[in-house]
């Protein structure tokens, strides 16, 4: 693959700057950029990959963080440095793919949004090595700590999110939303791995923490059911898999013991390593079917772009046998002058059914073809980019309402949802209905 | 100005791959985005300006085939002659804007819709010699030649609609869509000037060429209003003196004439000459306007550029005496290797408050500042993309309209004006709902 993306970079720099443009020469640019879409996704991905790997890393460092400061430093010293050493790898590997991809990523006068949010996530990897001293000298509380690696995971996967956004290919475009729903699906999963650690482990749940949770569960399935709808047979068989499997009804049984905290009584301690295990276990497994997404991903981005390389090289071939059937590359220009120096009818006769006619009626074919494509592709795109604009629309719907009433995430979500339930309505409608009353009533 | 922009072109060649990308490196990237996109946007403006003149040209060309057709070729012989010869020359010169654009344009790998618009408006400019010689040679109908002329106006109007999609700063995008609601409202008041011409010249109007007129006239009506709640002062002052001129009334009094075919009686046919030169008038004074928003949309870009490029500058100096404070291009991780090394608590207390820290919170601001500035230039773009949507959703509507009943464009326009009378609602919005409507129905 390497060599055709060569081939391919070569074949675009060496195309010249045409001196009349002609609409062929436009339909093939047109082509070729859709080309580019995809040559740009194939290396996106490779970033892509490098993210869902560094999640994972934080994500495992978070736990042992969690659990190395609520045992005042006595548990999981060697692991957590351990899990250190290792996300700093991936942090390296991260680094790498984004030099790889960085004239591409830069090349793009509309990615400014991008950029700036791949500079937040490398901000706080920067920071990260200063909470990893606090870390270590036992100077942040494990919530603190929880609070930063949170914070960084999500301005990685919101990377993603904003990278999905530029996707031209719908089916391309459906995978990666698939992909990116899971890893916040995921996420949303390790934060709850957090809440129960910290239940369990003090003996039981208060009421926020209780509510924490059933939150962490409800927008977690929220992110599972997109996930769904977009992805791939194999990865949702994975998906299946690992519904299907006994830990997850294990898991059902501690999160009633969380979750239920109207009838408090005190839970055994113990049950905290057996929460941590159980969800480690479904974090790792989520982790494969996150890497099936991303295996059939770049599949569907190879074989894409090997389909539209052809299909822009017969474009190409059947342009030049166009061209040499008119015997010129202007048929309709030459036609114009003759018809203009001679004015004689039965020149016109013959220029009106002739090669001249010919020839535009079939670059015409070729011109419409492209724009029902790209209609069309436009309109398979629209579920995709409605799952990432329902995404941003909640989020600015609850940081609309923490400031306005003064009120934190969690808190928000919950007036969102029973916005939503009292209205009979689903999130997304209510979340945008919220935002547009907003701007009216600013 | 070329200067500049040479000067800049040249800074961004320069720029080194980052071996290790840090949180500056990207914030520097984002901004260098936005300065692209201004840039872009400096090079579209001359290819805006050369469709601009162009639809010009031929919308006196059609005016004028008109006329010669519809006198079986005793009229406007020789001033046809010229004006085709004059849009040949901006046809010239918009295949030199868009050589000079080129490189710009296939550069971008989210651009092959646009790409696409242009080969379907070279395809409708290379057809038009083919038409010239149909209409010199008498061959052709008034209203296939009228017909012809009016696609290809609509789809160089559709490549500049399709550029504005891509604007990022908010006043660039505002000009943008007022610029292109203007020449959209030309066009139609040029087309009214076709139907008037038809219905004046014939004696009369029937109910087709009546209802026709009626809804040419609203909807440049509508494309004006769009027009004044985006426009700067200046060009809206000279709208406004357009609209107070004499000549309005004059023409109100003809349309009530061509309007109200229920009192059908036959007109004076010299009516059609007092018509053609009142509405050429019109066209010509409404092109002054477009001149000026262009002269003020390049001003803007101009100034933007200006003060995006000074913005640069300075956020690059600050980060230099940020990078020299710290001594070190990377303070936290020297902090972070020290604090590994000896663990003293002492070591760690420096660094929570010390030099890294500082540089890490001045790097956070920056970073901070660049998203709220994008998430506030993305909430100000808002209402200019709507305008662009609201836009795109009509033709959608229409289409659908046209395929499902079988009914031509003008039908379809009125279907969707009735909706929103009967449902009391504003013509986007049910447009909006029709679309999707269809799509669930499908």
């Amino acid at each position: 693959m390497a060599l055709c993306l060569e081939h391919f970079m070569n074949t675009r720099k060496q195309q010249p700057l045409p001196q009349t443009p002609t609409a062929a020469d436009y339909l093939i640019a047109s082509r070729q950029c859709e080309l580019m879409n995809l040559q740009y996704f194939l290396q996106m991905g490779k970033l892509v990959q490098s993210i869902s790997a560094l999640v994972h890393g934080l994500q495992r460092e978070r736990g042992a963080s969690n659990v190395f400061l609520g045992s005042g430093g006595e548990k999981f010293s060697r692991e957590r440095e351990a899990m250190v050493a290792d996300s700093e790898r991936l942090e390296d590997l991260f680094s790498q793919a984004l030099s790889e991809v960085h004239s591409e990523l830069t090349a793009h006068p509309v990615s400014s949004h991008l950029l700036n949010h791949i500079a937040t996530a490398l901000y706080g990897i920067e920071s990260l090595k200063e909470i990893r001293v606090q870390v270590k000298g036992l100077s942040l509380s494990a919530a603190e700590a929880t609070s930063a690696y949170s914070h960084l995971i999500h301005n990685l996967i919101t990377v993603v999110f904003e990278a999905a956004d530029t996707v031209v290919d719908p089916s391309i475009a459906g995978l990666l939303v698939a992909m990116v729903h899971l890893m916040n699906g995921k996420e949303y999963c390790g934060q709850e791995r957090a809440v129960g650690s910290a239940g369990f482990s003090s003996g039981g749940f208060d009421s926020a923490l209780s509510q924490r949770m059933m939150h962490l569960i409800e927008a977690q399935e929220r992110c599972f059911d997109v996930f769904v709808s977009f992805a791939d047979t194999e990865s949702k068989d994975l998906w299946h898999k690992l519904r299907a499997h006994d830990r997850e009804q294990e898991i059902e049984r501690f999160r009633g013991l969380g979750c239920s905290v109207g009838r408090y009584k005190a839970l055994d301690p113990e049950l905290a390593d057996t929460w941590f295990a159980l969800m480690t276990e479904r974090i790792d497994e989520l982790k494969k079917v996150e890497d099936a997404v991303e295996g059939q991903f770049h599949a569907r981005c190879v074989e894409r772009f090997a389909e539209a390389r052809g299909s822009l090289a017969d474009q190409e071939t059947l342009i030049a046998s166009l061209d040499a059937q008119g015997q010129s590359s202007q048929p309709l220009l030459v036609l114009c002058e003759t018809g203009g120096e001679s004015g004689s009818q039965a020149g016109d006769a013959w220029a009106s059914e002739g090669v001249g006619q010919q020839f535009g009626r079939s670059i015409f074919d070729l011109v419409q073809e492209q724009t029902h494509r790209l209609q069309q592709m436009n309109d398979e795109l629209q579920s995709a980019k409605e799952a990432l604009e329902d995404r941003k629309t909640q989020e600015k719907a609850v940081l609309l309402l923490m400031e306005s009433r003064g009120i934190d995430n969690d808190q928000a979500h919950r007036v969102l949802r029973k916005l939503a339930m009292d209205q009979g309505r689903k999130l997304p409608e209510v979340a945008r209905a919220l935002v547009s009353m907003a701007d009216v009533l600013k």
